[in-house]
């Protein structure tokens, strides 16, 4: 199946790294808002075109990946091009999904189209986790924890203050409260309780390092509720020890049969968050491809894809080699 | 929907708790080829039939869950029944499951009904966990430990031995070996390296207990690839520190991106096997109904079952509270 992608930054590049490390799928160009000559991409011999051009290649393409950020690019981007493809995206402001959600669903049942969106670890693959124990075991609670890992979020609202170069956030679970709930002793835990935050900052020189530590540890919604510790690098330090994009996390439901109890744990260890997230949208485009072959069309998630449609093998192979 | 469970063993009285709990759901009656009159259910009002009454009682039945075994029962019971009613079972022989899914398949389509083979959590969760984690990242090779938990078949392998009144056989995978798989060292594991066996056996009064050692430590298949340790124990201390029937594992996937790492795990802990695996039967049959009232037939896995269609809620409501 033939692949476009549109946006080519951390995820983007991850969604190319995947394309490549499937024999089904082809990339056939990488799609930018910038200046196409701007732009050098991975793979050789795949053009590099402007958006306006995706008006006119709707024959040549199967399905197109939408690696926009969630905050002003993907609720314009999705449904205006769901209109004229099969496209898969990563919306993650979960408030705002029923709206983009029906926003997709709009223009791709127009279009005769397949949209899944949302498709990522969370949302995406930690949904899906919290989905299959909850009807699995009606009576019982999920718990969800991030980290250790980099928040590219909290990483840029820490650059956004006077005086700051560069940082980087991790996003920690904290120990005692893992182990609490993977006990299934069901604990109310507080945002406090269940994550801390780590922030490594590179200061420009003459700033006031004590303002910074307190204006980050002070702000709202990002830092205010956690426990949250400052460490001053240099920008050397930074780009050696904190280059990567780590990430991951666990699932946890800890639900009861009566008396007895059960505890699942999905979780995830992530040498790169954007090459991780990005093989899910590869996946997913595979999803989308079949599932409008068949005729279907209109907004998807993950909860509404099939899990075969997912994988490269034929339905024989999947019950003799996974199940 | 309206449920009936075939086989009123562990595992049917698993499925009859799970319906309880589900509130979409509604016992009709337990099927069973014993005495009708011989088997006391929990659930109050809900009368048990002999399995002969099955061929008259096709329009008061949505869904009819199978709780035999897969060495005898099922690969005989689910393509009956899957010309009469939608099935589910947990056919878990794995070298049959083609031939059983090309049976259950020829007569739910016949039928115009929906079998969904196979649902349990290995086969079943687990086999959705290695799907999924194979989809997304093609690069990397999966590893399944199972336990702490009871293998009844060992155990009942235990008790065939001559001089043996009573046993209870825990599998236990080796710490070394899931924290080397953890870590995403990607080791070559023999059988041996993955899984010790723990036997408590109560013996007849003047057993050979040497003997009995050695005929459980050499049975092939069985406890011949494993460091088996066995420790004699009395049928009190059997009967109470031994009685329940808990089991769990995971489920690890250690794939790449380029030169990127990615562990993905999938963890049970379950105080009781088969109230867990008839909890899984129970969401299933919610499936089954819901993709045989779209007009869908024939046999089926975890594998084409949309995830959406086993719970519940809407799918307004999933992507409200679960995505």
């Amino acid at each position: 199946m033939k692949i476009g992608i549109v946006g080519y930054g951390n995820l983007g590049r991850g969604v190319e790294k995947a394309i490549s490390a499937n024999e089904d799928q082809e990339l056939v160009a990488v799609f930018t808002r910038r200046d196409p000559g701007s732009v050098k991409i991975a793979t050789a011999g795949v053009p590099v075109y402007h958006t306006d051009k995706l008006e006119e290649m709707r024959s040549e393409i199967d399905v197109l990946i939408l690696c926009g950020g969630s905050a002003t690019d993907l609720p314009e981007m999705t449904p205006k091009y769901a209109a004229m493809y099969n496209v898969i995206d990563s919306f993650d402001t979960h408030a705002n999904i029923p709206a983009h959600f029906a926003n997709v669903d709009a223009a791709s049942r127009a279009a005769g189209k397949i949209g899944i969106i949302s498709c990522g670890w969370d949302p995406g693959m930690f949904s899906l986790n919290r989905l299959y124990a909850h009807s699995i075991l009606p009576d019982g609670q999920d718990y969800t924890f991030w980290g250790r890992g980099v928040s590219q979020g909290h990483s840029d609202a820490i650059r956004r203050i006077d005086g700051v170069l560069d940082a980087r956030q991790y996003t920690v679970p904290v120990p005692e409260a893992l182990e609490r709930v993977r006990k299934g002793e069901n604990p109310a835990l507080t945002t406090r309780q269940k994550h801390t935050r780590e922030c490594f900052v590179v200061t420009a020189e003459g700033a006031d390092k004590a303002k910074i530590e307190e204006q980050i540890k002070t702000m709202p919604n990002y830092f205010s509720d956690y426990d949250t510790t400052v460490t001053f690098i240099s920008q050397e330090e930074l780009n050696e020890k904190h280059a990567g994009l780590p990430h991951g996390g666990s699932v946890i439901y800890s639900g009861q049969t009566g008396e007895n109890h059960h505890v699942i744990e999905y979780r995830l260890q992530l040498d790169s968050n954007p090459e991780f997230t990005g093989s899910i949208l590869a996946a997913c485009a595979r999803a989308a491809y079949r599932m409008n072959q068949e005729g279907l069309s209109g907004a998807k998630t993950l909860f509404d894809v099939a899990p075969a449609y997912l994988s490269p093998c034929s339905g024989e192979e999947l019950r003799k080699h996974f199940l």
